[in-house]
């Protein structure tokens, strides 16, 4: 049973040595929600393999704290072992330290160490890191999407202790070009699709990204191949070449305008859209937001990735990047965290819950 | 039991209705090694799927007639159907009716209806369909290169009734790039492997292919990427890309030189050449070549293709396409020939051979 008095560093330990790959996540909510269940004054709900709680004494604001149970496949690196002020294991980055420092807040909050001058909503949630359909915090912004409800939200996924803010957008395409089979001894008699891809090729090698600044912090795009395919036998002409690009895009612009810049740059080629996430504005400049940027003490970053941060953003809640651990190292074999990091992490979330 | 006596379309469908795929052509070459034991004259032997038979008359040439018993896989085109004058089945073109042809004519020299101005060999071989190192043909030109030997070979392949001289030679390489992976949403820490390929199907695509007169006839050539692959996962900036390409090369180059000019085409890139094989010349400028083009009776054409032409080509041995059949229906499940050519070819065979 998870005991949520002792230092995050610990907890963090604890919360590693039980395994919860994606869609294996039951026995860690059931501590989860066991443990939160222990703490006086928060309402506890359990929704699938997601672990919801919340505060009600009447305050004007709500902050909901956010974070995913699931960890990547163990690779040889559970159970959790200290090394001096590193703890390592498989989500100790990657973050089962930012759920430690979410579980560590209810439970100050529940013997009443910390008097927030929020209210409070935990959204503890399954299968982040697998394919976006299965996400539970993507379920519960389609289904119920008041139970995310709050005038901030703040995403305990690694940053190092830092803020990011907002996150990139992420659209996927397919770029085709089709030709005519023919034998490779009688070319002529085709029309080869990998040699009418060379256009695509030469567009993408010669692109030039964006940096665009947007509301303060700076966010570098990119435009790439992640894929190419083509060709039918080693004796035969192919007609058809594939060419996925990934492109990641700055929160200036909108899904819709993202899709419109890739359309404009393959123009004359077949294109389809096969994945669209919007990119989040970092909304850094309302007051909530600003509070914790000065309770972190630390210049913000703009978020270089997508994360469920966007599913808040298109819900119109500012949300935040805030949590321990190098976010370089999740889902490496390697994965570790800085035990001082996680106390500073928690020490610093508590500073700016208990403002007036 | 096969019967050599009855016609060369009879016999090609006789032929087509015992199942010969790769690897599969005991009882196949079982009955034909029986047939060419009942032609008084020849001498026969048996070696692997391999039949081999020979007059030994004391004359002073020797023209080998050589083809293949297998076919590619059956497509429902088992057993033969004849329309009209065409027999559809698998091999009827590729190439079942060559061989009733030769068949024929080692029935007509048993008979006494042939009396050849050349001593004749027959060379029956199997695994033409599949890789070349499975190649019945091939395994003799090494092992045994003297049961080859002769002044003229005929390889009974399809060329439509027509005299097709020499042969393509064909490489095929990998060209590859290499980069550095990275998270596609820092694509500006990795080198897009797919996006340095863009100059790989750039020359391919401006790539202008000869046309060369060999010795009379026109080889056209070409130079075809026949497959592209590269990537990682759609969130990678990918490492490795590479591009397999395929020349198809004239005779006036020896495979040394046809290396050569690809490695200078893609100057610069990594490039491993995994598949050679030699161009054959037509060798139709000597006496032997000259009569068989005279006795069809119609314009030779270049061979735009590989085919085993180049084993005899290797061994010094003039060698010809000719057979029924169109090769551009070989390998299709709608394969067929015309009756009358097959007895077309037979009969301008037997007008070369009974040359005094």
């Amino acid at each position: 049973m998870l005991d949520l008095g002792v230092d995050a560093g610990r907890l963090t330990a604890a919360l590693v040595d039980i395994e919860s790959v994606s869609g294996n996540e039951a026995a860690l909510a059931d501590q989860v929600e066991t443990a939160l269940r222990g703490c006086p004054g928060l309402s506890v709900e359990r929704d699938g393999n997601v672990v919801l709680a919340r505060t009600d004494g009447g305050r004007t604001q709500r902050v909901v704290l956010a974070g995913h149970l699931d960890t990547v496949p163990i690779a040889g690196n559970v159970p959790s072992r200290v090394e001096g002020d590193l703890l390592h294991g498989c989500g100790a980055t990657d973050m089962k330290s930012g759920l430690a420092v979410m579980l560590r807040v209810a439970h100050l909050v529940g013997t009443g160490e910390l008097r927030p001058g929020v209210e409070l909503t935990w959204v503890c949630y399954d299968c982040e890191e697998v394919e976006a359909a299965r996400n539970g915090l993507g379920r519960l912004a389609r289904d119920r999407p008041d139970v995310l409800a709050g005038d901030l939200a703040i995403l305990l996924e690694p940053t190092d202790g830092g803020i990011e803010g907002g996150c990139q957008g992420t659209l996927r395409a397919v770029v085709r070009t089709r030709g005519v089979r023919a034998h490779s001894a009688r070319s002529w008699l085709g029309e080869n699709a990998i040699h009418a891809a060379a256009p695509i090729l030469a567009r993408l090698a010669e692109y030039r990204a964006r940096e665009v600044d947007v509301e303060g912090l700076r966010y570098r795009e990119g435009l790439n191949a992640v894929a190419i395919s083509g060709g039918v036998a080693g004796n035969v002409i192919p007609d058809e070449c594939t060419v996925t690009v990934n492109y990641r895009f700055a929160p200036d612009r909108s899904a819709e305008q993202a899709e419109q810049h890739v359309r404009e740059v393959f123009v004359g080629f077949e294109l389809d859209v096969t994945d669209l996430a919007p990119a989040a504005r970092p909304g850094l400049d309302s007051l909530l937001p600003k509070a914790i940027v000065a309770a972190v003490g630390r210049e913000p970053r703009a978020k270089l990735g997508w994360t469920d941060v966007a599913r808040f953003g298109e819900l119109g809640i500012p949300a935040v990047n805030f949590g321990p651990g190098d976010s370089n190292l999740a889902h490496k074999p390697e994965e570790h965290v800085s035990l001082a990091q996680v106390r500073s992490v928690e020490g610093a979330l508590v500073r700016f819950l208990a403002r007036d």
